[in-house]
């Protein structure tokens, strides 16, 4: 029985693709992330931690803790400096209640490590209307909005029609009974009427954000 | 083997629960329709006939066809006249696009057989917002709002929030892909964060009238 | 990176629809749900809090704790007073069976908040009818039955039929197999014959209560 | 390539266990049909067709058409004599509405094969409740009640709590939105709370049939 | 607001159905458990608990612990005596693997409560015949034949073709991927084509007893 | 009963949002389209419609048919001349199989309609990668990527791995058994480790152009 | 826009992954297909045809007609010789029942078409075990048994635990109620706790051949 | 009531099938494990036991936890040696990502029990295709190929077009939003274009060793 090494830190992504690699901690132990923080100190990585719980963080070698910018709400840490501000143009991200706040942070969270300027708004959920009128002209100013939204989601159908720019929108698992995983809210975005509206899996606030870098770089950002 | 006559109009559902008996006729052969109207004909009923499609009404006997007030958008027909007017009040109808319309009218044909006066406001879903911003005034005097949409259903979460009056949301099958069937609208309307939104079946506009008809009376209309 | 204040208490929303902000607790932590209290303290505003679990109750501040009227079966809790009376007709809310009191609760707390006189009725289940057949005439005076059933909802259905009045269903996660979730008993009241009965999420007793109050509002009440 | 001949009438499955072989028409072509009936005639055999749909019917050879005892409603045949009377005790096969007949039918179209009596009672859904009502007495002398019923199905239980009887529910296909295809009653059927119900696939009248074939049997009927 | 007692012991259930209330524990607080043996104690009732977890058991007070005859594995218990001895004839109650086995207990435990003999098979899973085949002449003199089986459920197919009893099948929550919750097993069992195959709701062995009951109690045992 | 006019076209729509309205033409009777049509001729408004069958097209009057630029294969129509070329950089379309020409298509129209040069390569799927390799330097001159597969939509994640466009992936509805409908490739898109991959509704070809158009505008094209 | 030619015969893939091409032809218009042929004609190409129709058949030019080796049972057909016979081994498809006759033939007739020897044994589905049973010394020499089955699927297990052989199950779509479609063969043939047994889409003939020969060609047949 | 020994090693299950009894943890207790170990010992047998979870393992008696060769990645353990190597001939398991490992780890540690050479070869998804090209090569040599991914699982048709080998693939219940559980790569490799692509349940690396083994021994090692 053959079996490789399992941590094979991919430091040439960047190059390729436009992205650095991010290690999705869920499920890893706390003895595999040592490992894999020991080697980004070994190649002086810059890396971005996504869905690391604080337990996972607090069971780490405590020269790793020291070492990460840990946020815990987003559940995102930083190894190393993050990237330089890159663009003058400020990212925009919506969330329809307080409790999609974890999962606009880790956009958020993403882009400021991308050096990508960001605006987040939250709480201005389409059930109370006036709270995202009131803040339309600061969507229109922005060249990509991420619109992170539970329950029925039409938070990103209303976005839709009140900007130009390109809408991405991020489902999320809160609420209860029909609402609960996120599916509704899901589909209730890929069956919006608002033309062009893009989606990203639910909850998945890091993908929604490096979709913005793809557009701020065909942009030429 | 003893089988019973299939045809049994429940003459007195109206003193019992405030609602005539209507007549379902989807799946229903042209002889088994022409059996029932003869019936009511003989017992001088007035009868409501829903999800009637085009080509049953056609197949009936012309008798019976000449009878009926047939409207082919909504699929209903009225046997006998509709009831008078019994109330001042006006409810509201509203639908996000035009594809709602079978649905929206259906409602409005039910509620036009009570006697109950409705006004019907078409396209106004929220991916342009405005359509639906122009007509506050005029929900905000209705006692009762039916929203209908398909989709992702946004609309009944935005009215929810501009008036205090009972809101019915009714999802449609309008669509494709995720959309389609309806099930994603019905999904969103039950998760919507809009405080005391009620939801009906997919394309159940009958339903949705005969809830309104519920509330006019407890009003005491 | 620019981040807003989490937290808004919406203070005039009771003025737009009839309905004060209500706080859902579920995935609230202590310290976001201290920083409501505080701000509801400053504010001297009243405010509904539901889906508060025990552990979360207990592990607030001793003044909030103190300040709380907090009811652990319905997981709700008032911050000030309970509105006062505001109406003299007695809404009617139904259970199935006893391990649907958590929702009915909800449902009735959230009604007293409001100031509005309420009678509950518990383990009514169809599957022994003379339960609910010995209650017909409480069922008929009432403007509005709140009908909370799960595993196969039977009794909204029977309730449909009994009484012209506007009927409320809450299916509940209550079960096991293909009752557990709630998903059978929502597609159930959904699909039901009783024409005209409203359906609310899965466990949602408050929401059934803020559609009470948006019909008895209707009335005049 | 050695490819069988496709048809095998089982012809000693009666002694095996206690049915005869059913023929399954759905999907079946005419030319295939006419080989199962001319094998039939040779051997003298008798068989129950099901799902059979009167254009296959009249696609048959005029012979084979002759020889059937074809009912156009429940889509099933007899071909040869049906067994004789075989117990005084009769069942009951209820349907909740007039849409569900062609379920029922076949139940009752069975049993009648099998010289089984039935009394099929049609339309006592429980959202009027009194019909049922009115026919306790016959119910509760029967050894074996089906009830089969679409939408939300909540007849099933209300029979299963009123009688000490053998309970077989078989859902069907009736119904729009929520109840299409019959997945609402089957899952309503099962999560129901009347002990000892048992349940059928949607629509499988015939099954029902076969079960109750079976309880009578044990009976010693 | 006016709450009522929300324990109500049905003790006339088994004169109505034949069957005694059971108390379905799943959820109950200890509280509530204690509070219904005392009323049980008070009436000098007879009661059978069912899905009693060992935790629920071990907190209740000494006096009801030692009063109940408890098992673990199928997490059910007897308050008071079983009833006598009501019948010769065995019902066999078959599992298809070890993992069934809570299962199948619940059935066979809430049968001996009430009397019937019975007998359990395990490990008969069709993946290896020949362990059903040497049991077949033991399955044949049973009037019916409890199939307890998860994953692809095929035992209780199988046992469908061997015997002309009455076959009830329960489907089980065991397995893991596409098998986890019982949803396959389920289907299968509804799918099946042994005709006159009855099914039950997942992990239901109380239920399919309670069949049972009905069915001896049909023969007349 | 109140009911409005049903048709409302936005010719300001395009000033909001940069896309001017489109006719969503499936489900819509040629009574409908006709004067969709003639209210466009007089308002000298230029229109795209989507989703308009074949059948649909040829039931127009004449006048209309021969005013439209249609495309059977993408059910799209233009009315009026397409916008002027906009942008000299080229989007690429992609599909997996030749099945998917009617998704990609629709894409494809909806760009060059909008004055966007656009390069559709088809039949690139990766069950034969090499395919896919040879265009690789083409792909990644593009801006925007749209990739569109049913089935598995396995292409999407590749590409998105060989180039830093913005990647929009259109699952189609291509396929039997668990591809029918296209869910299982809209998960599978949605779940790709693809970072920063933007997904639309299943055949949502217009849809992912108006996405692109988004992008475009946001670079200044 | 540009838009390449939609053909392109993949006449090299014999050599890379051991099997030709195959035209699924389901959707595709009779245009596209004369093309196809067309094309194979100049390429002396040899080419299988899947998901055919009779309709789509007829629909050809009579040249292409003429040249295809069409079977209507199975919607397959043979252009150009089939290979030589390439192993002496027989490969065993089975049949539950009659109704997957079309899903095994495809299967069958594939690998006739690769020249492999096939034995087709249909309607042996466990609900009648003996059927099967008979059979075991002819299942017991084949390298590798194809399972065909719908409904509950039971007969792969069973094949399973039968002899060492590989086992590929394919599920159909065959049946009514929780059986349409394929779903609950599908699930159950993965759920199976016969160990090793591997599954194919459901109705996938084709793909269940493709996979025998891959195992005959690590064989060295 | 009788109720049998309810473990029954099959001692000879190697035979019949050419695949040992493998015991199956999860959910056993500390105690029905310590019984089979005991059973195990006195029969001098060989077992496989899978999905025993670290915490299982270390709750068994000393001398049973001394006697195993456990592995916590893959929760596999080997009482008794393992078979000795039967064939020259590698297979390969390959993973998408490093958190598939306990599933591909299951594979290659049940090869290795029954002595069968195998290369394990992680982290080569296709997002980053460079990583599996390299290794086609070895991939070519092998006459089994296992195909371990979750999320799109896309990885198993591009392998389906790089080799002739037998295909073996299993989803994993990696991932979140749409990925959590394994139906979306499960569904992906069912509908995959990778003609001949064989797919087992979701996490079941065990079965496709198993189904390897099959194949290896119809080879004839």
């Amino acid at each position: 029985m053959s079996v490789e090494k399992d941590i094979k830190l991919d430091l040439t992504r960047g190059e390729r693709i436009g992205l650095d690699e991010a290690i999705y901690c869920a499920g890893k132990s706390s003895a595999h992330l040592n490992r894999i923080l020991d080697e980004a100190h070994v190649e002086s990585a810059r890396l971005l931690l996504t869905k690391l719980a604080e337990s996972q963080y607090q069971s780490l070698m405590p020269k790793h803790r020291d070492a990460l910018d840990f946020d815990a709400i987003s559940r995102t840490a930083f190894f190393g400096s993050p990237h330089p501000t890159r663009t003058a143009r400020e990212v925009v991200v919506l969330t329809a209640g307080t409790s999609d706040v974890p999962v606009s942070r880790e956009a958020t969270r993403t882009l400021r490590y991308y050096g990508v300027p960001v605006k987040e708004i939250t709480d201005v959920g389409v059930a109370g209307l006036w709270r995202l009128l009131e803040r339309v002209d600061e969507l229109r100013r922005a060249p990509v909005v991420i619109a992170v939204a539970g329950m029925d989601a039409a938070l990103a159908t209303v976005v839709g029609g009140l900007t130009p720019a390109v809408i991405i929108g991020v489902p999320t698992s809160v609420g209860y009974g029909v609402a609960t995983g996120g599916e509704t809210a899901l589909r209730a975005m890929l069956a919006s009427c608002s033309a062009g509206l893009t989606v990203m899996n639910i909850d998945n606030g890091y993908g929604a954000a490096c979709a913005a870098l793809r557009v701020l770089r065909a942009i030429g950002n």
